[in-house]
């Protein structure tokens, strides 16, 4: 176990006005075998993680970040004074942000099966020399939860003031609960569901049929610059108009035609700037996500189902000992809010503390991302308040 | 112009118990230079169409029915008797249905740049004899509306009892209203707009770079059996999406899996019933729609945005003088029942007669083409209530 100074000094914080400043990912590596759900085994794996602030002298003021399906461990600061943006969740993590780094030490790994550092199936396979392509282990959530679980037992870390995430991140959030509930003292999903539902399936579907028939995907074997990068594309355009709302798409782009484009009306060419946002989108993307991971994490996704997992979701909730506040956004159709709610529902039936707040945007699924005053202060509120739940410190 | 026993003969309707029984298409080859609304022009066109019930002696006894996308002419009776299914309106139109053909001469032409029987990019160009691809000329909801015209004058029709669509075919009827507004006593719009927006455009957007980005696209130019079937069925996967609601695909499909799936859980092949029924959808569908039917029509739905095209919808709207019925439906998220209630408001605010009907179903998109006492009470009222506007002959 690293001591303390160690542990705070891994993302190499330094300290910055308005952000924890410029940050150095770290390696978790788990040299031991690691069995997944689905019966399959790795002889060890690596997650890559940052932290943000200090672990305190009890070890027990952490806050586990968890990412969404295209997210990575990188959610806050830059990992240099060039970057052009900060991590994802910059505006929620910080010196005396929602998520304040002066009083939590804020861990974030890329999941397990993932593409930005922590083994997936891009991913060298020690057997062969080549990446595992389609031979990696399929991943669930479940799994996700586990190898964190394994990094923070590896910092030491004796129990975790909250989990956060939205949309997949939230799921993890759910699951954290389940698994580990004398670990976790709350527990904070957001855009999320207990269960994935057919619509949301049939969106992964698409985008993974765009990837896999691709020719260029040639069954999971394709060198690490090449792939179905054209697939990926089109899977992550499409993915990205779930991510939105048809009215803040409206406002923000409407019928506006690109003011540099071909002033033919009559083009398959980019015409709207719709068009030329949704295009930018899938290649961005391509450059920073691998097209099997996509496969694997929308896999993961579709497979999640506490009910069906566990017999009901109040069987799946049953062990839970943290205090649950779940936070659905009204606009959001990807995860709508009544599935948020029938979580925070299902744990009041089962006799747990849990709060369902909704929030009226018309941002879409992405809003748990944007900018937001009434999310800022849930968030610290619910973090910051005392709680009732004892958690086990010999777990 | 051919009399009215040719007309009534024209699609060959066979009386048959519940429907209009056996039907045959038939063609009409306008030879003379037909100028579309990009400027460009062909030296004439084929729309292929049905007709059921008979024309009257006054010849104004004529309902037009417009299809959506993915439509075509065949939208009541079967071709053969070993039809598996009816024309994809039967529902609604045939003897004693909404759409009485014991009263009305029906009429249904595919689209121009369509590619079941009409003109469009399938079709040979003579100066070449080759498929136009995409050297066909970019086609409008206005194109498609004059080009129906000529059919109708072609028939001898002397006035339209109503004009009829839903979707696309919704904003046809909107067109015929604006551009004949002396030959249309009636319209109903359906499940449509008078603007496509950002989200739609988004969606049409990502279903052509399927196409296009499918390397047996090669330009639009590929063999009639061949071409960019992959990326067609993607794009149709994914519009499908669109067509029905969270609510309908969680009733139909849920999370069940497949009776013959792998009982493996972990795969990439087909696992759920909905993957299996969207890769249906799919394949299907490009055993009878051409790629480049599906870019040109698309793109007709992106430029369709009659306040833009006119100055303001009330300016679009001044010339109409059809007594309109606009019918939203309330989970209908591709044009939702906002965009339909615009409709009936800014004719209102001309002074125009005009009424927004709203109907309560969790089906989606795809409700105005399904079972529906409701639709059928409100389709029969419209058309056989008496309505003061005054058509003129001599158009």
């Amino acid at each position: 176990m690293p001591d303390l100074d160690d542990v705070s000094a891994a993302a190499g914080t330094v300290p910055a006005t308005g952000g924890v400043g410029i940050v150095t990912p770290r390696d978790f590596v788990h040299d031991q075998p690691f069995t997944f759900q689905s019966g399959q085994s790795l002889p060890g794996f690596t997650l890559r993680y940052e932290t943000y602030g200090r672990l305190n002298e009890t070890r027990d003021n952490v806050i586990v970040i968890c990412h969404a399906l295209s997210g990575d461990h990188h959610c806050a600061g830059r990992h240099s004074p060039d970057d052009r943006k900060p991590g994802w969740w910059d505006n929620l993590i910080g010196p005396g942000r929602a998520v304040d780094t002066d009083k939590f030490f804020v861990v974030c790994a890329n999941c397990l099966g993932g593409c930005v550092g922590s083994t997936g199936p891009s991913s060298l396979n020690p057997a062969t020399g080549r990446p595992y392509g389609i031979s990696f282990p399929f991943v669930t959530i479940r799994d996700m939860v586990r190898s964190q679980k394994l990094l923070l037992d590896h910092l030491g870390v004796a129990a975790l003031h909250a989990v956060i995430g939205g949309s997949m991140g939230g799921m993890q959030v759910l699951q954290w609960g389940i698994e580990y509930p004398g670990f976790v003292r709350r527990l904070l999903a957001m855009a999320t569901t207990s269960r994935e539902g057919a619509q949301a399936i049939a969106f992964n579907e698409v985008g993974r049929q765009a990837i896999m028939q691709d020719p260029a995907w040639n069954h999971g074997d394709y060198p690490k610059d090449g792939g179905p990068r054209t697939g990926l594309a089109i899977a992550r355009m499409m993915a990205h108009i779930t991510y939105v709302s048809d009215a803040s798409m409206d406002r923000k782009f409407g019928r506006r035609k690109k003011a540099d484009a071909n002033r033919d009306a009559y083009t398959f060419d980019v015409q709207f700037e719709v068009e030329s946002y949704l295009r930018h989108q899938g290649q961005s993307f391509i450059n920073r996500f691998d097209a099997n991971s996509y496969l694997y994490i929308t896999r993961a996704l579709d497979q999640f189902d506490l009910a069906q997992a566990y017999g009901s979701l109040e069987a799946a909730f049953a062990p839970v000992q943290a205090e649950t506040l779940v936070v659905g956004f009204t606009s959001d159709w990807l995860f709508p809010p009544e599935q948020n709610r029938t979580i925070a529902l299902a744990l009041l039936r089962c006799g747990k503390r849990a709060t369902y707040a909704e929030l009226e945007t018309d941002l879409g699924h992405d809003s748990f991302l944007l900018e937001s005053e009434d999310l800022y202060t849930l968030v610290r509120s619910f973090l910051e308040r005392p709680t009732a739940v004892e958690v086990d410190f010999n777990i």
